[in-house]
């Protein structure tokens, strides 16, 4: 039987992508007491990083909010990894943290961040309002336009 | 009857601003076990970012220090809506993470971020005392010149 | 006797080096619960900065590897200074969160980081494998190239 959260994801039309296999030494998750956190996930579909670049720049808004979301999903897709195919035991949310590819003159990192944080908050209700940053790098691993980490709580 | 760190604040001369709602689809503390994760704040005085730009450039040292003592301010402010307005609960201040908007040639984000973690000792005092992060960043929302979040251990 | 990472830091050829003093108002290293963590480490060799500037400008790529090393030794410093030195009270390597400065351009910030990532799995076997977020930031404490933070849990 579909678990409460894989039956809302459903509703919303969303498919989580597969847990992707960092690009390095580490590992995408690690748990320790009820907190699960989660490696920073930057938008990849399908295995590739499907925005590129500078946002305001070769990046717009919109764009780069759809590129948050996508991190946001591969940040459930790792979760739901973390434990063990049922995301029911999420209990919170707990922080997500934003880095958006930008310039000196950007100033719009919240809208970008929200691509993530409303994509928690339409999957797990009221569990899913987290604390957040949202700040600026002046590049970000492969070119990414966004990348996301999360800290999660479960039962 | 005011509580331990309210008189200190009081002999500090010190005013809490009051808690800032965040300006995006998040909230400015989750509580998971002992621990509060806030939400990044920049130095927002009655409503308005009260500094901006690039430290170096646009912003001084000084200005960027008192920026950064603001955002601790502010954390606070979080901090104590996150007790229920009792900051006595606070039994550390853990870490904070510290982002300060730079070009390629400024070194001095400690002495900028100073301006939060001395605010902490002052408040809290060996309490008070916490691992920390200073970077720089190219840019922060609204404009900020300093974003610093916080972890504080309760009771 | 030796413990069993002191051990295998022996057959590695590695020496710590001595636990750094914050160069601000806060410390090394906290504890909470069963987590401890280590303030942001930049490499520093003998006390002093031993890498400085941009990498791909200033500092080549295998360069800054070396540097996010020499980062991850002074996490382990302060992770044994943590632990009254004993570094087998270390059940794992939680988290990673690396800085590398950057301009727009640059993509390989994990390669940069595993530096650190693969030293804590040299050292710790499967019990230093972490999380992980590698950013890019314009510029970092006392013109570093790299500066690293850690969460470690104990038992």
């Amino acid at each position: 039987m579909a678990g409460t959260i894989e039956t809302r994801l459903k509703q919303l039309g969303l498919t989580l992508p597969a847990a992707a296999t960092p690009v390095a030494n580490y590992i995408p998750f690690v748990r320790t007491g009820n907190l699960i956190f989660v490696a920073g996930q930057i938008p990849l579909l399908n295995g590739a990083v499907h925005y590129h670049g500078i946002v305001g720049l070769d990046v717009t808004l919109e764009e780069a909010m759809n590129a948050a979301r996508l991190c946001g999903l591969n940040l459930l897709a790792q979760a739901k990894a973390a434990c063990d195919g049922d995301l029911d035991r999420i209990t919170r949310v707990v922080k997500l943290t934003g880095f958006v590819a930008a310039n000196a003159h950007f100033t719009d990192h919240p809208k970008v961040i929200n691509g993530a944080s409303d994509l928690m908050v339409e999957v797990f209700g009221d569990a899913g309002r987290h604390a957040r940053v949202a700040v600026g790098a002046p590049s970000l691993p492969r070119g990414a336009p966004v990348e996301v980490d999360a800290l999660f709580e479960v039962a």
